[in-house]
């Protein structure tokens, strides 16, 4: 059986609410191909901004 | 700006029309939560059987 | 040489000891197949329930 | 129930034979610290040398 | 537009200038190769000690 | 001593050339943080353009 895990890196601070929608959402997509809910695993990770670089700067600078 | 990155293990063996969905279906889903869908970013690993372990055996076993 | 890189993602909660277990466990299981100890890196990511989400639902609902 | 995912980053090369036992001996650790192995997930990604950095260089240089 | 995506792991501890300098010199890198800088994202995750394992030790021991 | 990992996930397609100069610029910025080149591990993935997804769509649609 087919068991995509699906990792996932954002900003810190959504509430978890927000993150009860994204992995629902999220497994719905997998669910739309064919793959079992029970069988989809989603590990986020809130990444603090002065630990993501973009356009050569920390996203707190 | 937000910019999640959401990478995704998977079997190998998607056709590419369903790893369209899979990347608009999850888009959708942080563009629900504000994020604006030039910013998310997903990196699909397609893993052979013979690299996924479940249950102390190969997936191909 | 030959320098195998392992990252855990586990919920958090576990006790040191239960991590020196893991980390040593896991460096044998390499040893056993030829790699030095010394060049088996193990990075273990302590993942809180709430962002741990399995089908379709966060591990602490 | 917790469900450890253990992604694997090694060297190309190693033959299905080995991957089998990496895949049994990595479950049996967490076995051991009451994971069901039902509930282990190993993913391998078999890495060229050319991708492999170490002391500033690539692997194969 | 190429869009690298550089994920580190290292030990916790370091100051944020030390991350200024690391995002920076990482992105410049990519910038030597042609890649626009808006499109490096670089992600920091700092490890406690507790938390790597080497040699069949976790880093703290 | 501090092992820092570093996993690069890039589009497919650089010459082995652009990728000596990556993993040896990429380690200079941590050996000018004070970590010994020896010490500094990278991991380049190539991803298909099949496989990348940004604002929605497939890198190569």
């Amino acid at each position: 059986m087919d068991m995509p895990v699906i990792k996932i890196y954002m900003w810190e601070g959504r509430t978890k609410e927000a993150k009860k929608k994204i992995v629902s959402g999220i497994t719905d997509v997998f669910v739309k191909e064919g793959v079992n809910p029970e069988a989809v695993t989603v590990i986020i990770e809130d990444v603090k901004k002065e630990n993501w670089g973009c356009a050569g700067k920390l996203a707190d600078e």
